[in-house]
């Protein structure tokens, strides 16, 4: 397969979607509607939808169906990003090299149209309109899944020792892996298990998959981590470096790099392991997880 | 019935239930269960969960079933007050005579916290391990309808109004009503419906509660309004007249006091014609709508 024009292809399938879920802009309240759209549209690579949809299709599912959660993962994502960036949390003024929300909207709006993203992905997930025959109880599972991936058992948590462990200088490997897993493989976990969950998967399938999520979502943040030392301002979006210059649990800062690569690429090989019991459906969850460690952005 | 120990009843049970629902401090990350657990257990009248309890009583359901529905409706205004409280926002420093969470905590835990707080609520409402029996599709519908009326296109929709339309002189009778529906009705109809959602409501006993709900929202809210006018610090547990002090858009501000009053008592008498099809179930649901324009706190 292609893997670029495959990308290509679902993340264009997830912008259309979202243009169509996302309140529009000529609606109350204006603002905090144009601010939700600002960010969803701010150049996202669309990985945890795309994951979604492809790990649907591994179980043998019709992608369709998990559509409107895939497009809720991208709500909460960007949520994440819009909080992440507020001046009291790292305070970021660009982001994929455009400006951050809270310095377009004020950090009021930016606040609130965070708030509004992490909750519409809850309303998308349980509208009755979007049910696409799935069964009742998968998408109770489907929304369970989400919020604790992204509560403070998961995202929230992640993101909360992150900014703990900020400059600090002795900050172990247990804490580094608490944080990865739980800021960034949470939800990469919780993207691709719904989409089992909503594609059908029985109870082999739903672990394999578990398991490729888990670790193709530390492999995801160890990736970003060796970006941000070798890729370019331009590349990555952002300034090269930051982490090291904020002083950032990182796993280069924590084993060195060389290790660091070695370990984002033995996630990679467990990540194909477990997709070992799938046939040629999981080949896009295969080729992802390829891409995840060899990304240049 | 006596609405007094009622209440006092009501809300040890929905305290009780908090406690068991919400992580513990013990649990990593300590700082946000801390920060969730304070606001939460930080004197909170219970107004929303016991309106689901007493909606849920009134079709005829056992209360046990919405409990866990009810404590999530509490969760997510709590974060609403979490966010409304930041420097950003309103910038309260003190919130039932506490100090607000960003002032123990700090802003970065404090807009952590809203966000698990929220997150929490739809974990909760979709856990399989509280499903009491209730349909599935009831239960998505419940999260739906909670979702819905917490967004955009509710409470927070209401919020963003509110703070854009503070300190200016022109705010008219529509955009006040647009506030107030928004900002604290759509949480409290919501309430009442996921109550009656929950209790097996038939079409004629949910659109009754639904009309109760928008009426009690409206009443309340204009009450809280006067409130602000007419009680102490002491009563209310923040400085009195402070709406008045920072231009905000109420009732009495745009039609005056005695007209306020008018349109709360009307509210009160529309919330009650509305519970004429049930029987003495719905007495607990009457009484609180008397209780929400007479209370002094």
């Amino acid at each position: 397969m292609d893997l670029k024009s495959y990308l290509k292809e679902q993340s264009a399938k997830v912008d259309a979607a979202l243009d169509r879920y996302l309140p529009k802009e000529t609606e109350l309240p204006h603002s905090v509607h144009k601010a939700m759209r600002y960010s969803i549209f701010a150049g996202g690579k669309r990985v945890r939808p795309i994951l979604m949809l492809a790990s649907c299709q591994a179980v043998g599912g019709d992608t369709e169906r998990a559509l409107p959660a895939a497009c809720a993962m991208e709500m909460i994502h960007t949520y994440s990003l819009i909080h992440d960036d507020l001046p009291a949390m790292d305070d970021d003024d660009f982001r994929r090299g455009n400006p951050t929300s809270h310095k377009v909207f004020g950090e009021a709006v930016a606040i609130l149209a965070g708030d509004a993203l992490l909750t519409e992905a809850f309303k998308l997930t349980s509208d009755p309109r979007y049910a696409n025959d799935c069964d009742a109880t998968a998408r109770l599972a489907v929304i369970h899944e989400i919020a604790t991936c992204a509560g403070s058992y998961g995202m929230v948590g992640g993101q909360v020792v992150d900014m703990e462990s900020e400059g600090k200088s002795d900050i172990d490997l247990p804490t580094v892996q608490y944080i990865h897993t739980h800021k960034t493989g949470a939800l990469i976990k919780a993207s691709v298990v719904a989409g089992a969950l909503l594609g059908g998967a029985d109870e082999r399938a739903l672990a394999a998959i578990a398991r490729y999520g888990e670790a193709a979502g530390l492999a995801f943040q160890i990736a970003d981590d060796i970006l941000d030392i070798e890729g370019t301002t331009e590349e990555i979006g952002k300034d090269a470096g930051s982490d090291q210059a904020r002083g950032k649990a990182t796993y280069p800062a924590v084993i060195g790099l060389a290790a660091a690569r070695d370990e984002a690429r033995n996630m990679m090989d467990e990540a194909m392991r477990a997709l070992e019991i799938f046939g040629a459906e999981a080949d896009p969850l295969r080729e992802i997880a390829t891409y995840i460690v060899s990304r240049k952005s």
